[in-house]
Order: structure tokens, then sequence, then C-alpha cells
């Protein structure tokens, strides 16, 4: 199968065509129309097999997730997406593949509103990257770094069930069977809080997505803000297979270390703090509070109001994705 | 050594610094204002070890070349480059190695006055991923799909000697050796006709980046446009060096099916071809006449002003790098 057919045969058919696409795959390059008055977030990210997603994963939670990934990204600045690129290596031009890969790439990218503008096709060991694009107001994105002591931290939906679904597929813990799937999904499928993050302009201080582990990004938030955290771990939203799985114990050390939630976390200053519920409520998005900012610089963590200590300082990859 | 001592000692350490980046390296997206009243041109490309650079390239080669790869395909639709984002795979974290990817890659953006914005690494066999963007005045770019029968078919540069570099490599030719490292260099560091293309906006009605071969490339523009093009092989610009290695028949062969030039090949109207020649002259930019456009949709090849049979119908990539 030549290289072109492939192209033309899968990339080429999403239905979706943006006015603000002037060109799209065909050309060197593609060729965009930038809204007025407004800036362009990007983000990249790349996926590996075996490092970023199980060797058996299919193709079309591949294609998924990696758009979700980028477009989490996206949401955490508080962005609309608009446009993604897409860079493919496969070990060989598995046409089948290609076509449930797209299948999980535009079926996100068609409830976003997100256009495949462009991207290449190589041969080698598995991988994909997308390059995300999306606009924000001019100053109003949100960033890891405005959290400011006294600000209340928060987490959108519930965390820690894509790493209970790793440590399933790893062998190290027994889910029960009726569990499994949707457990899976999380890894598999995450949603990212494009609707969230979008709402969150207004109200937050910072925000960023959880790929890493809770502690581990907010950490970040905490050295890109220069403050510190206390995380309130009875209030850890965590669902009720984690509950039952692991037990409370281990399901909040899973819930802080584990990664690929991609839910977003966010402080918000007590001023903004009901205009901010009230808006979520709204948008429909559950969000629980965690715990609050401080001046120390450092996480803290407590449990039914006693300090405890924190087991890992979250889960490493290679280098952060995102 | 953690993941974000890598970034923030090389990525982050470029010095150039533009306006229009609001936000660069360090959150989880980059934020950029658009310039207004221009489009944006955005390509994505891959280099997969041992497909697209042989195993022994140095890091700096790579990086210079997937930047230049990226900007090569700008240029042919006559952007003006403005932004990378970059994702790299490697095997561990090689900070050496890094660095001196970083060398080659800060290299060219300085030429170029690009901004590495964001990107990402991940563990896993090597390879890199450029998303390049840049600016093109409305309306106002290159594309595949204009040429017309009549139109002057011209390259710049001369062609030939990556390919040349790649037969040395693999043992197939055996160049003198005081030859041997400029042929390398013009497989390992392209040089993108960024300047070529802005200047070519004006003029031509088409344009394509040699990357797979001319054959490959004016396939590329034949398709597009609905038309043929004969090559006067008399006039390929071939270098000494391809001249005296090869002979003139096979010299003329791998320049034809050779990739990795990242010249332009291009057309332009009887009208515009003094006016393109002159600007071209004007820039320092070297090019030749190899051919017209014709209306055969096929692509033929004279020798003495004798028509011969083409060999082979390009040099295939697994799929097309951009």
């Amino acid at each position: 199968m030549k290289e072109f057919d492939l192209i033309k045969g899968y990339f080429a058919k999403q239905a979706l065509n943006r006015k603000d696409v002037i060109a799209g795959i065909g050309d060197d390059c593609a060729v965009l129309q930038p809204s007025e008055r407004q800036n362009i977030a990007v983000t990249t990210d790349t996926l590996v097999e075996g490092v970023h997603f199980p060797r058996n994963t299919s193709a079309k939670a591949v294609g998924h997730k990696v758009v979700a990934v980028s477009l989490s990204d996206l949401a955490a600045m508080g962005a609309e997406p608009a446009w993604i690129s897409l860079a493919i290596t496969l070990p060989i031009a598995d046409e089948l593949w290609v076509k449930d890969f797209c299948d999980g790439v535009f079926e996100l990218c068609e409830y976003y509103n997100v256009q495949l503008i462009g991207g290449d096709t190589t041969q080698g060991p598995l991988s994909v990257t997308v390059t995300a694009q999306g606009f924000t107001p001019l100053e109003k994105h949100l960033t890891r770094s405005g959290a400011k002591s006294g600000d209340w931290l928060y987490v959108t939906g519930e965390v820690g069930d894509a790493a209970l679904a790793l440590q399933d597929i790893l062998g190290n813990v027994d889910i029960e069977e009726q569990y499994k799937a949707s457990v899976r999904k999380s890894l598999d499928f995450p949603k990212p809080r494009v609707l969230a993050g979008q709402t969150l302009r207004e109200y937050a201080s910072s925000a960023i997505d959880i790929s890493d582990g809770i502690l581990s990004d907010l950490k970040h938030i905490c050295v890109a803000s220069g403050v510190g955290a206390n995380i309130v771990l009875d209030d850890l939203p965590i669902s009720t297979v984690m509950h039952d799985t692991l037990g409370q114990d281990k399901a909040v050390e899973l819930a802080l270390n584990g990664g690929d939630d991609y839910e977003l976390l966010f402080t918000v200053s007590q001023d903004n703090k009901v205009g901010m519920e009230t808006a979520l409520a709204n948008a429909g998005i559950t969000i629980t509070c965690i715990g609050q900012i401080n001046s120390s610089e450092k996480i803290t963590t407590t449990l039914n109001s006693q300090a405890v200590s924190i087991k890992k300082q979250g889960f490493e990859h290679f280098w952060y994705p995102g």
C-alpha cells in the first residue's frame, strides 16, 4: 500500500471543515486563518507504545487518547480547541489499524469541532505525536503560576481510576469483573475537561491538568507560583471502585501518585469561590475542594485533621508528557 | 537525571525571544499572538533514526535537519517561519546528546528568527517530530496546484548531493576523500530555501520542496495541478562531485530519484519569468530552468532533445514526509 493512499483514504476523510482552515491536508503546509483578537495556545504530546499506553491498546483508543491528552493541555490553559496536526510512526502500513486509529481521532475531534490539518506518517516503532492548537481571549489564559496563599484547591471529576486500570493490566490488583471495563475506559478514553477549562478562565488563579498524578502536578503549580499546599485526603474524590478494590488508604495513595487522570487541578481565591462553583455547577461539571494553598513552599497532607506523611513524590515518567 | 532538568537545562535555553510569544516553554501550552491580517502555515515532520537519517548521524545534525525539513515545507508555501514545537523520543536521557541536538536546533532557529515554543520528550526508539508555523499574507501562499500548461519548471541550487552522501554511507559509491565532507554536509545540514519561497510568492504558479526526489515531487505538482511536464535532463543542476563520482547518466538518475535535497521545485508563467529571475538574482539565489509544464498529465524527460525513458518513478519513503 502506498503512502498517499493511506493519507487520502483515512486522514483526509474527516467530515468536519472549519471555516478558518484555508488549506488542510494535501500540500506542504496547512494554511490557517487565526481569529482576530485572540491568542493561540499550542501543545505537543507524544505517546509511545509500552510507555504511555499498554501494547494491547486498541488503535481507536490510541487515536482517542493522543487527541484527548493534547486537548486536556488546551483545557488547562482555558483554550477553545481548533486544529490538530498528527505525526504517526508505525512498524508497518497497517490499513485497518490506521482506520481504527482515525475513528478514535475523528470521534473526539468532531465533538470539539477540531480539524485535523495535516501531519506525517513514518515507519518505525509505534508512537503518535499530536500538536493541538486553540484560542484564548487576549490576556485571559490560565497558567500554573497564579496560585496565592489562601486560595482553595479543587479538582474536577474523580481521580485514580486510570491508574487503577494500569495496575490491573500489570497484575498488581484484582478488580471485580463487573468494574473492569469501566475502569479500563478511564485509562483508554479519558475525557479532556475542555468546557471546565474555558469556564475557569474567569475564576481560577491557576490550573493544570493531571497527567502525572495530583502530587506531581500540584508540585508544578506550587513551584511556578512560589507557594505550598495542603491536601485534605479525606476529601479526595475517589471512585467506589477504587475504594472497594484497594481500601481507603491504598486508594488515596494511588489517587495521589497515579497519572493519566486528565482532570483539571486548579486554585481559586476566596472571592471567586462562589462564582466559580456556580458557573461550574451550571455547566454540569462536578468539582471537589481538596485543600488549600499556603505560603510554605511544601506540599503536605492531612487525614482526619492530622498531618500524615506522603509516601511518594509522584509517578515519574521518563519526561513530563505535557 | 530528572525530566525537568533536561527541559530547563537545554530546551529553555534559547536566547531568542519573539514578541509574539506571550508564553513559551514551561506551562501546559505555549501562548502565541498571531499577526493581524496574516494566515498561518503549519507543517509537521518526523525523522526516525535508521529511516530518515543514518544511525551514526550527529545529534547536532539531527537537530538541524528536523528543523530544516520543516522550514523547507514552510518555504514551499512562501511562509515566513515563526515558531516550532518539538517532540523528541530518546532511548535514554542522554544529556550530552540533547545539548548537541539543541545546538543544531537553535543555530538554525536563530538564523531564521524562529522560537522553540514547547514540546515533549518521551522514552523510546530515537525519533524527532517538529511542527513548524509561519506567516503568509492573506491569499498569497504558494501551492502545488497552480501549475499551468506552458509554465516553466525551475529548481533552486543543485540537486542530488544528499542522495550521493547516502549512497556513500551505504557503500554503493566511491567518493573522493576531499569531497566526502561537503557531500555529507548536504545530507546532514540541508539549507531550507526560506528566502526563495517568500520571494516566489509574487511570481510562481506552484511550488514544492524536494524531499522525495525531483520525479516524485514533480508528480505531486502535476497531480495537484492536473498537468504534465517534461524535464530537460541536459539542464539538471548537478554538482561537479556528482558528475565526477557517478558519470553523467548515473548522476542524472540519482538527481531525479534521490531525496533529501530540500531545494524548491517551482513553476512560473511566461509572463512572470523575467520578473522572477530578476527577483531571485537580486536575492542571490541560484536557479535553473529544467523543463516545462504541458497538458499531457505525464512526466517525460529529454536528453539532447531526444525523448528518453525514466528508469524509476522516484524514491518511495514508507510515507511521504511532508
